[in-house]
Parts: C-alpha cells; sequence; structure tokens
C-alpha cells in the first residue's frame, strides 16, 4: 500500500485540530450513515464492538443534554449540530455468537469474569472512538471530543434501562477556525517511545 | 475540507484487515518516528496523552517478549517485524504542567484521584491506539492488534520500575494476504447508534 498524499495525512492527522467553535450547517442522516460504514470496520478485540453511539441532533436531544455538561463544554456543544455520546456496552459479550462466530466460546472469555468485562470495554469502545474521531476527519467532518460531563445524568438521560455506560462525546460538525484554541504541545518521540 | 477520495477510505478502513502473517520486511527508525509524528497529534482528554509505547524489533527484546504472549499470538508476534506495546502512564499528570500549559491547575484535576487517573489512562491511551493504528495504515503498514498477553509479565519484562501499565499489543509490518482469516460481521447501524 503507498502512503496517502500531504492533503490527506494534513487533513486526518497533522493539521486537524479539536474544534470550539461550529459553522451553521447541519449534519444530515446520510452522513451518520457514512461515518458509521467507516469506522465499524476498525479492528477490536476478538471483534467485540462494545462501542454503542447516541448521536444527539434534535432540539429536545439537546435541551436533555444540557444538564450534563461540565461548564466549559456547555455552550460549544449546545451549537454543535450533532454530539455523539460513546458508550460501551458492558454485555457487548451477548453479541459475540453473532461477531466472532468461528470461537462459539467467545462470549464465555467475557461472561463473569468483571476484570475482563471491564478492560474490553473500555479498551475497545475508547479505540474506536479513534475511529470514529479519524473517520469523520476522513469525511470531511471536524471534532471536538470531550471527558467534561456528568457521568450518572448521561446515562440516566440517554441509557436508562440499557447495560450502557457513558465513555466519552463527541461534537461533530464543519468547525469555524476563527474559534480554534492555540494547539498544544506533545511528547517528544523519546519521551512517548522506545525501540528495543 | 473534502472527503478523501475511494482509494484512501478502502485503506483506512473499508479494506484494512487485521493482519496474522507478515511479508519479510524491515521496519526502520525512520518509518516509526514518521508514525508517531503522525498519531502523536490525535486528541486526548486536556491533552493528557498518556500512551506510552515501546516499539519491540530485536532479537533481544523478542526473546523478551515470546513468554509474555498467549500461545494463539505467539508464532504471529515472532515473525512480525516490530511489535508495538501500547502502555498508559499511570502518572501521565506530571507532564501536563507541559502538556497543558494554559491550565496550570490540571495535574489536581487527577493527582491523587484514583477513578479519574483509571478512566483517564484507559480511554485516552486506547484513543491513541486507534490512531496509531489508522496512522500506520495511512503510512502504508499493516497492523495486527492484540490483548490476548499476560499483563503482569508484559509489565515485568518492558515496564519494571515505571508507572506504565500494559493496554494492548499491535504488530506492524507489512502484511501477507494469504494468511487473513476471514473478516468477521459488524453490527447494523441500528444495533450500534442512534439519532435522537
Amino acid at each position: 500500500m503507498p502512503t496517502l498524499n500531504d492533503a490527506a495525512l494534513d487533513q486526518l492527522f497533522r493539521n486537524a485540530r479539536t474544534h470550539n467553535g461550529w459553522q451553521p450547517r447541519a449534519i444530515d442522516d446520510a452522513s451518520l450513515h457514512a461515518l458509521y460504514a467507516l469506522w465499524k470496520w476498525g479492528p477490536t478485540q476478538a471483534n467485540c464492538c462494545p462501542a454503542r453511539v447516541v448521536f444527539v441532533r434534535s432540539q429536545e436531544a439537546k435541551a436533555r443534554l444540557r444538564p450534563c455538561m461540565a461548564p466549559g463544554n456547555l455552550d460549544k456543544t449546545m451549537a454543535a449540530p450533532v454530539t455523539a455520546i460513546i458508550g460501551m456496552d458492558m454485555a457487548f459479550y451477548e453479541q459475540m455468537p453473532k461477531l466472532f462466530p468461528h470461537a462459539p466460546d467467545a462470549r464465555n472469555w467475557f461472561a463473569g469474569n468483571d476484570a475482563a468485562i471491564h478492560d474490553a470495554a473500555w479498551r475497545n469502545s475508547s479505540l474506536q472512538a479513534g475511529y470514529l474521531i479519524v473517520a469523520a476527519r476522513a469525511l470531511g467532518l471536524d471534532c471536538g471530543p470531550m471527558a467534561g460531563f456528568d457521568a450518572a445524568r448521561i446515562e440516566a438521560a440517554f441509557f436508562a434501562g440499557t447495560t450502557v455506560k457513558v465513555n466519552l462525546l463527541c461534537n461533530l460538525g464543519y468547525g469555524d477556525p476563527a474559534k480554534l484554541h492555540p494547539r498544544g504541545p506533545r511528547l517528544g518521540f523519546e519521551e512517548a517511545c522506545q525501540v528495543v
């Protein structure tokens, strides 16, 4: 496979930024389906696919989301065309007979093992959130991921009666470059990586 | 921003597969640095960047890795040009004065709060693993992520005397398509997503 061209690498990573302001431009159903049609393919442990996403778009749903947000994340979230609530189904293993059919025992690698469930739910739903973010950028959308919210309120408002817990939120839309913050620095290669 | 072209979307997501066999082709230092120069830019909570990666490449390091692997992951890992051990620094907040300089108090959002440290370490190191996987594909590399290993042995062999815990492993190289397994199915949009 070739390396993607510089424009693509810039769009996905090098020039991509966490957005705080949004152009008045909606995201339609077809775009949300096109987004899922990409990020669903990202790999997860034993194909367990624990992420469950609620795309908040209507005024009614935004009103439910409002009291769940940390103050610093409120205005930009209310202004975003869509907010993705990325959850993790703690009973994800019930789908494994469908998702990992060649290993009929795969459900039992997790069922009843709280530590294995916990690690797999966090690890894989977060991996899938990473795929969602990069896939959105690949489709020309901007992202604003957030961890500043009241998890218990989110779960009561959006996941009541289910086995889904919230992991993180991500605003989606077409960003307003005028509202970007200065970019934060990153660790140097030697601070984050070793080659042995 | 435009949508990336179909060839790029195929390479990143639609045709990208988890590889189990590897062509005899090495990965040099420049490629590992180029990879970091992409994935480091992926967003994390308050720019906390908790992922710490050991790229296992030498025969000496492979010998250390060997007894840490689950049997089903052993041969393909020993054959891979590089195995990335993706860890999470549970003291990541000590870097926040550098990484999030405009909020001098950011270290104290985490220090002493085990639940906040835990959630942020898992969430963000896994997000960064997702960025690493997609960035590797963008550079023409194939990936084989894995969760089947003995975490205590990995930590003793590669992270002794540090505050880093292992999250997942990912083989990197140029895949052998003849050794792919059949692709697993994914959940339908309505099983994994809602629009409200």
